[in-house]
Order: structure tokens, then C-alpha cells, then sequence
């Protein structure tokens, strides 16, 4: 008898070895690993190579990745021609998506699937992918672009490229913090969706672009946009707890509040919340967090009760706004973070892929006849 | 207790009112009406028609369907300088993956997703997706382009902008007989992949550009392509036997037959092989149909007993090839009949969302440490 459950909810559709989530108690691990642990230790590029080999690298593995992907930075001869072409005013997501499938033709063998293939594109993908956005945001400005630094990390070289200057210690590890704890988490929709695709034999380009087409959704990477854009509504500390009630009243839904899968705190919320707290004093936006805060207490009295908790997009806005990213490159950034787990849940598939092919409940009519037109 | 059906298989993950496939009995019916029916007696426009608003036209409004359609054709200003930016020697699918993604950025409000948008999106990128295709053949190909016609179907416009010229009656029928056999077909995986995406609320080019991904692959949509590469390795119809049986004795894969969902004669093949006898006859082509027959005769002989029959690639390839289709644009072409299906879909599943979120075994360790370097 086939099951349905509707949007898959509880039906295991894969194997893993990279992310554990226990929402019950608010555990999230990758390769076993607490994420507070690796958030407060480890680096982004680290956390990549761990979910990618599911185990830490010795020094000299974590040199020559981190060597390999540096020397990726620049994006291919002929790109930036693409790049100039692109509207002013388009959407972030809707240029990344654009541009991460056009690298592809630029690769001579983009269909290759063997694992080092697989491995090769995947270093580029993440590698490039900051670069392509701190360019068109710098062509959108009417800045000139910013070349990437080798020298550099990939969160430290984001803003280098972004900003024509280099960041803060601060800056950067708050930024790196951001991409460790974005980098995996299950079968979320765009890592399914990635899986999806490349259950095809499809290739490691299509299986990202479809990812970074299911990230943009509001339901999934574009909350952390709609946390901002409500914090921006409302115009003070003493205006949070009517906004925030009158919201509940009228059923609207909280941004930043709730998850499928955690009914307890979300562990990434945790560490982000004490990450935009002291951010938010270093950078003069000690009123934003405030603000966060105060909706995190007037919700934890309302609705905590329900198992409705801040998720990892609430405290996430603050930072990213003190980090000085604009609004809608909130989401584009969570796509930098999860490059890590998407490239890496494609290179699980592969090792042992089934077809995805579910199947549908029919509920139309049956055995109708062709009616002629003059008939209709 | 969770389910796990490895691929998702027999896991109804969607209600649809679109197609409807029988398996067992080698049955496809749009809407109630059998495959054969409309592939008889209706046409492309008149299918897609059906399948988004789940009956048939009457005559105005097929009328005026088609006529939006039609207006539609030309690429939006400024887009023929991003064709021309393409590199030449790159494969049609990913030209296409991101060309279509590129359409968005010419569109003021992409993200709209109520009803009335969606259905201009799709109608939008139904009728440009075969202007993009031809430009960026006749871009590779060092030919001028030629502009879309509206007093033409979208088969016979597609053709007219490969060619240069209008095609004969018999090759426009044939191509828009294709299109409506590939319209629609459950949840395949390209099918699936559009419904997952756009389940996060993102967007119709981001569910349509993640289908395109999912197509190209060889398990897919990428399989009539790899019929073609078959019958050309065969050098005549005497290898036809010796060259099936070697393939089998080695477990190899006949490419065009098997399919995950029929266990009988897929009944889109059954349409296709009499289209493609009649159109290798004219074409001068009888002997490539020659060899497909035979390869279905042996593999009748060798396989048929365990459900083992061609499916809509096999006699896909031959058609292609007598409408003078180059082998690379075989996947290129179902992706235009499918968008049909693919559109209707992203419809559906907006008209009663539920995120797709499932869950994963996690097979890995727990509890770890984060181990420091130089205890590593």
C-alpha cells in the first residue's frame, strides 16, 4: 500500500553520513560533531572539508584544500563580459542562479561525473560563487569590481570583494561563524532538490542551480530577508510587543519563529543569537538586537509553549545587517554556506544513487473521449 | 514509523488531476483522455490547454489562448546579446538551463506567484524557450537568426527558426505529435523536481530551470539522445542481433527501453513507432527504422517476457533524427513539450502547498569532539 505524506514529511528519502538533527532535544551535529563546537572552533573552509570527507583534515590536507579552493577564486576568462550584461536592478537570487548555471559553459566536460569531477566542480562552484556576487553587486552600485585574494578566506575575501576594503578580525570570523552554522542540515527542500536532480545523472551544475532555486523560496533560505524586513517595520523597542501580538491575533505568521523539524531551541538560533548580541554592540546596532531580543521574549511568553521557537534565519538578520550585507543579499549568502552540504549530499547520492520517481494520487476523471470541437 | 522506499518509489508525494499512468496496462491518459486520442486528433497548444485548466478549449478559447502564445515568441530586448555571449561549442541543455533562467532577469516582478502570474510566466517561457533554442543553434551554426513567426504552432516555428524555412506539413505534424506524447507524464523526476522547488514559494523560472536540470540527465530525459548515439554505432541491420545480445550477455543497458513506471508497452512508444515508419519512409530514413524494429524484435525476444518493452526515447530518436533534428537538441525538444506538463505542476501544487521537507536515515557517528589540529 503507498504512503502519502504530504510534502514528505517523516518519509526518509535518503541515507547520510553529514548532518544529524534531533528537534526534540535541538541537536545539531554534522559528521557527529555538536555545531557549537565547529562554530566555535572551527573555520567555514574546515567544516566544508569535514562534510566532504567525513572527518576532520590534518593540517596539512586542510592546507591543500584551502590552497586548491583559493586558486579557484577568479571567475573564467570571458565572465565578466555575462556579468556587465546583467540588468541593474535584477534580483540577487535570480543573477546567482543565472550566472552558477553559466559557469558551466565555461567547463569542458561539464556532464563529468566521476568522483574527482564531481569533487573539481564542486571547488569551483563554492569558489566562484562569492566572487560572482560581490561583482554584481559592486556593477549593480556602479562600483568597479574588486578582485579576489588568494590570501584570503572565503568569508574574508566575500567582503574584501564586496566592500573594496578588508574586514574586521571581527567582521570575518562573524561572517565564517555564519557559513559554518549554514553550511548543512539534512534533507532540507534545496538539499532534496539538489539530490532530486542528480538522481538523474544530470551534473553537479543542474543539481546546484536547482538547489539555489528552492533556496530563494520564503518558505526556506528567503525567511531570513522577510526577519529584516519586519524588524524594519517596526520602529522601536516599545512598538515590538503590539506588533507582535496584533501579528498573533490575526494568525499572520512571525518571521524567524518555527520550524519543521526543531520543537525545541534551534541550536544554529543559539549560537547566533550570543554572535548578533555582540556584534550588534561593537557596531553601534545595539537597538536592533534589542528589538530582536524583545520579540524572541513577547513570542517565548505567547507561543514557546507550542514548540515555536526563534529558527536560524531570526538571529541571522541581525548579524548579517551589522556585518553591513544589504537585504537581498541575506539569502545569496546563505547560498555561499550551503554550497558545502549540497555538493556534498550530491557526491552521497552518486555514491549510491536510486532514480527519484515517486508517484502521484490521481484524483481526475477517467477513460474521456477526444470531443470534437464543434461538439465542446 | 517512517516508510523508506529507496528513489521514493511506490510513495505517492503529490494528488494530480493532470495525468494519469497505468503501468500494468500500458495506459496514459491528460485528463481522462487516452494519450492516443490526442495524439491522433488534438495538437500541442490545444494539450497544454488542457492540462492547465484540466478540459478541453472551446473554440474562442483556444483561439485566444493560442494567439497569447503566438505574441509571445520574441525574446525580450537586450536578450539576443546574452546569446551571443554564449561559447559556441556549448551543450544545448545547459545553454538552455540558463537561458531560461536568464528570462527572469527581464521580468520586473519574477518572484509573483499568485495564479494569473504564474500562468503568464509559464506562457512566457513556453513560447521563448524555442526562439532561445534556435537562436542558439543558429548562433553555433555561424547562421543569422531567424526571427519567430506568430502566424505559426509553436512545431512549425520551431522548425521554421532552425531552418530557415517553413516546414512540410508532414514534419510539422510529426514535431507536434512529439510534443504532445512529452507534455505530461506523472511525477517523473524533472516533474518532481519543479513541485519540490516550488514548494519553498520561490518562483515558476526557479521550479522550470530545476526540471530542465533534472531532464538532461541519462536517466531521463537525456536517454533519447543516448538511443541515437546506439543506432549509429550500429553499422547495419545484420548487427542489429549480435550487437543486442552481446550488450545483454554483459548486463549492459539497451538504451530506450525499460521505464520504472510500465511493466506493458508504453503507449507513447506504441504512437511513436508507427509515426516513425511513416516519416522514415518519406525521409529517405528506412533503414535507421529497420534497425529500431529490429532492435525491438530481438529485445522482444530476449526481455518482453519481464515487462521489458521500449518507452517513449526509443522511437523518440528516430523521428528526431527524420525531422532533421542534430542529435544534441533531442533533450532540448522534450524539454519544450514538457514545460507544458512542468508549468501545469508548479500550478498545481501552489493551489494546495505543502513544503516538501522529508528526512533522512543518518548513518554516521554521534557525540563526537572537535578533535584540534594537533591532536589530529
Amino acid at each position: 500500500m503507498p504512503t502519502y505524506a504530504k510534502g514528505l514529511e517523516g518519509v526518509i528519502a535518503a541515507d547520510t553520513k553529514m548532518s544529524y538533527i534531533d528537534g526534540e532535544q535541538g541537536v545539531l551535529e554534522y559528521v557527529g560533531i555538536p555545531i557549537g563546537e565547529l562554530a566555535s572552533h572551527s573555520t567555514f573552509e574546515e567544516t566544508v572539508f569535514l562534510l566532504w570527507n567525513l572527518r576532520l583534515p590534518r593540517k596539512g590536507e586542510l592546507e591543500s584544500f584551502t590552497a586548491d579552493l583559493r586558486s579557484r577564486y577568479e571567475v573564467p576568462a570571458g565572465f565578466e563580459s555575462k556579468l556587465l550584461q546583467m540588468p541593474r536592478d535584477a534580483r540577487p537570487m535570480h543573477v546567482l542562479r543565472t550566472l552558477v548555471s553559466a559557469l558551466s559553459l565555461h567547463d569542458t566536460n561539464p556532464d563529468a561525473n566521476d568522483l574527482a569531477s564531481l569533487r573539481s566542480k564542486a571547488l569551483n562552484i563554492l569558489a566562484r560563487t562569492p566572487t560572482i556576487l560581490a561583482y554584481y553587486h559592486r556593477f549593480r552600485s556602479g562600483l568597479p569590481f574588486v578582485r579576489p585574494d588568494p590570501s584570503l578566506s572565503i568569508a574574508e575575501n566575500f567582503l574584501y570583494m564586496l566592500n573594496g576594503r578588508k574586514p574586521t578580525p571581527t567582521m570575518a570570523k562573524a561572517m565564517d561563524v555564519c557559513l559554518v552554522l549554514h553550511a548543512d542540515h539534512g534533507l532540507n527542500n534545496s538539499t532534496f532538490s539538489a539530490r532530486v536532480v542528480i538522481s538523474t545523472l544530470s551534473d553537479m551544475y543542474s543539481a546546484i542551480v536547482a538547489a539555489i532555486g528552492s533556496l530563494k523560496g520564503p518558505l526556506h533560505g528567503g525567511a531570513n530577508e522577510g526577519v529584516m524586513v519586519m524588524l524594519n517595520e517596526i520602529p522601536n523597542l516599545e512598538s515590538v510587543e503590539k506588533y507582535v501580538l496584533d501579528k498573533l491575533a490575526k494568525k499572520d505568521k512571525i518571521m524567524g519563529f518555527g520550524h519543521r523539524v526543531y520543537k525545541a531551541y534551534d541550536p544554529r538560533a543559539a549560537h547566533l543569537q550570543s554572535l548578533a548580541k555582540q556584534l550588534a554592540q561593537d557596531t553601534g546596532n545595539a537597538d536592533l538586537y534589542a528589538k530582536s531580543k524583545k520579540i524572541e521574549d513577547v513570542m517565548g511568553q505567547a507561543v514557546a509553549a507550542k514548540g515555536i521557537y526563534p529558527n536560524v534565519d531570526f538571529y541571522s538578520a541581525t548579524t548579517y545587517h551589522c556585518i553591513g550585507l544589504p537585504l537581498d543579499l541575506f539569502t545569496p549568502v546563505f547560498v555561499i554556506a550551503r554550497i558545502g552540504g549540497w555538493a556534498g549530499h550530491v557526491i552521497e547520492q552518486m555514491s549510491d544513487n536510486r532514480l527519484y520517481r515517486p508517484t502521484t494520487d490521481y484524483t481526475g476523471p477517467h477513460a474521456q473521449a477526444y470531443v470534437p470541437m464543434d461538439k465542446r
